[in-house]
């Protein structure tokens, strides 16, 4: 069995559980009372919150402990919103944030503020010119990942926080991809991340703002880290995340370069190993553990059943893996292929053999996914001017694969009018063409759902 | 070592460290994945919420896990509060409520909606008829606490449910004190809770919300927990929290009678063993671990430290206990003593050994606090019509030591007139009166603070 999917949880770390298990016995009570117990919480808390702060870089007195990341993100936001009330409502977010900083938001536009989503290039990724441009007089409060959660590229935090620092707008990094790894460069503001990201224990969320960041927290108050973090801390798992990014840091340096080398051989070997595939995200920019590529006429969720049968925990930005049942919104904003997404996200530690078997397993399971849905093999060609496919009704990758089924039908010249009602289409037709280098027309309304039209040119 | 301080945080239960440790090595991956892991997490999740869900009385998907309890009543009140506005933004509370509840009531007129607090009786309970008479056309919401948490006394919340039920007002109870005892009586159509509280871990809450009742969950979207609590699950503490619940509950019976005889017995014997002693909370409604009293003449926080240098670690309403320097607002509004109070919580298996040394070490620590302070012993009496003590710039228990010393001088129907700026004096000295028997006139502002005007009587 491996499990490749650290980037939505990594197991716990062996020193996260030898501090929690520690810190039950002294760890449980109030922080707050004067006696005996409640002394020991209290120095176990305080211990903590130094370490972590100095893991960050930050001061002790800068750094709260929330519930969980996604947490640290919505009251950083709305506390640093309603901190710079006075300066504005606007807000800018990048295209390929965590759900997180998205839903923050899209509850600060509900409530009347405006929000300007920064586009990222085709490899995920942001430029500090484009921040620049989205400031406004009222801007109030900027927000970026350090690194992207679903293709690992990193972003350029530092540039970043230039920028905003020169027009005086605070930035706010969400950390959760690199905090293990190593602190977040630049002159940020405020900073979010999340334990169980780095191998300490689920519950555990940071939030550090800077001295001197307006900040104002909102809804009810509470007497507990800095009003910052509703109700009682929950100290063992705090000790057990400290101690545990204290420990990934140790080895960050070695372990990066050894991830690296296993995540550049998948991006190398799929390509080759697999046909008609998409590697996506920066390939210099990227933390050394994340990995994702794209299969044509691959359905995800088929193909991550298959992986985990033969015992590999993967994830998918395939819309057919969410329950929404659109693309994920990063491969969307990337304008890369979204069908047979698969994200390869290798846990510290894990061993070069794991990586071996699955690029041993992955060529057979594509290509039995392909098999069942009916992929294109090279067809006799019949050299119609314009073919028409009616999807209509069908899902994420069926259109793609039909497409591609008749596209040896048209002669150069020829064009192609896919119907399709499925909203994973109007992203993967267009990638479809880029990866073949056929043109995309455009699309336009039908009867029902959309007409795809794709002109081939060689 | 006693620790009698079970209401602030009960140690962990055998059965909760257990299943902690059982469950981190199944429950740390993402439960909305579909690979093994994240199935394992699921179905450990959904087998805690059945088990809990059963233990507080309500159907699973009734139930979401917060971070903790003060985040489950925020998230309570904001979501029924939002759920109703239709119907007025009035919120009803009792005016002993956790603070949790408080602060939720402060937010809420913050944002405009207006609060009635409902006044408890001196025991602390408050009654349905006086709900009855809060409810208003406008009313959204009203808040009850099963138990209170610095007194024990329980509250009647069957009838207030039935009271609200009739004007289809719906009812959040805060079980965070008496759920590890049992299920909440009556047709309550909230419930938010604590684990910590019965000796589950720190870091879960819950929050159970009755299907029917309109609930709109404020501030950024998640997709977790029916979006009542964000950000990733905490599935081995969750997993924990449940068993630990599920444990203490078969024990409750037996535990409650001998629990109830331990605090029986404090109750009877402490106003025996040391003089001027005023045991507060209903004596027959009430918890079975609890018992609070306050000591005439006796500075809490100094009580404290003198119980803790004896090894008994409880906790104090006082004022001089507080970060704020108020006396505990429950105290306040049962309008007893809050001088020198001790609260002891006796967590579930608390020897009585403890409880009998307790009663021995008690009296000595009281007295020894009284002869530091200067505490009256009866005086030589001088007769005079009027005394004025000038108690400027002391604090709790100065002013009514400096009372009671002078107070043999005055012949009955005589007065005494205090000189205070100490918040806590408003409430202790009429609580000396009560606890004398004598004529409490009233107060006047005085050039600096307050007058405070008692009559001899007897």
């Amino acid at each position: 069995m491996a499990y490749f999917d650290a980037a939505s949880a990594a197991p716990l770390h062996p020193v996260a559980r030898q501090a929690l298990q520690a810190s039950l016995d002294e760890g449980w009570a109030d922080p707050a009372r004067l006696y005996k117990e409640g002394r020991r919480a209290r120095l176990l808390l305080d211990a903590a919150r130094e370490a972590a702060a100095e893991a960050v870089g930050c001061r002790p007195d800068e750094l709260s402990f929330t519930s969980t990341g996604t947490r640290a993100v919505h009251t950083g936001v709305a506390g640093a919103l309603a901190g710079r009330r006075r300066a504005g409502r606007h807000l800018i977010v990048s295209a390929v944030e965590h759900s997180s900083v998205l839903h923050s938001a899209e509850a600060h536009e509900a409530e009347g503020g405006t929000v300007t989503q920064v586009a990222v290039d085709r490899a995920g990724r942001v430029t500090a010119a484009s921040y620049a441009e989205a400031l406004r007089p009222d801007t109030a409060l900027a927000c970026l990942q350090s690194a992207n959660h679903e293709v690992g590229t990193e972003q350029p935090v530092a540039e970043v926080a230039e920028v905003c620092r020169a027009a005086g707008v605070p930035l706010l990094v969400d950390a959760a991809q690199s905090l293990g790894w190593g602190p977040v460069d630049g002159d940020w503001s405020l900073l979010a991340a999340s334990a169980h990201k780095w191998g300490g224990p689920s519950g555990v969320g940071l939030l550090a703002v800077r001295k001197g960041v307006r900040f104002s927290v909102r809804g009810p108050v509470d007497e507990r880290e800095s009003g910052r973090a509703a109700g009682f801390e929950n100290i063992p798992a705090i000790v057990a995340a400290a101690a545990s990014l204290r420990a990934v840091r140790a080895e960050a340096a070695a372990e990066a370069v050894r991830l690296r080398e296993l995540t550049e051989r998948i991006r190398a070997r799929v390509p080759r190993l697999v046909p008609d595939v998409e590697v996506v995200g920066d390939p210099v920019h990227r933390l050394p553990g994340i990995v994702t590529f794209s299969c044509l006429y691959v359905d995800g969720e088929t193909l991550l059943h298959e992986l985990d049968r033969e015992g590999f925990s993967v994830s998918s930005g395939s819309s057919c893996t969410s329950s929404t049942l659109t693309p994920s919104h990063v491969l969307k904003a990337m304008g890369v292929l979204s069908e047979g997404n698969v994200r390869v996200s290798l846990p510290p530690g894990t061993p070069k053999e794991d990586v071996e078997r699955f690029l041993e397993v992955l060529p057979g399971a594509v290509a039995g996914v392909r098999e069942k849905l009916g992929a294109p093999a090279p067809a006799a060609q019949v050299l119609q001017e314009e073919v028409v496919v009616d999807s209509l009704g069908k899902r994420c990758p069926i259109p793609v694969i039909e497409l591609a089924k008749v596209f040896g039908d048209v002669p150069v010249g020829g064009t192609v009018r896919v119907l399709s009602d499925d909203e994973a289409a109007r992203l993967d037709i267009p990638a479809w063409c880029e990866m073949r280098g056929q043109e995309y027309v455009g699309e336009e309304p039908a009867d029902r759902g959309t007409a795809y039209l794709i002109r081939r040119v060689s």
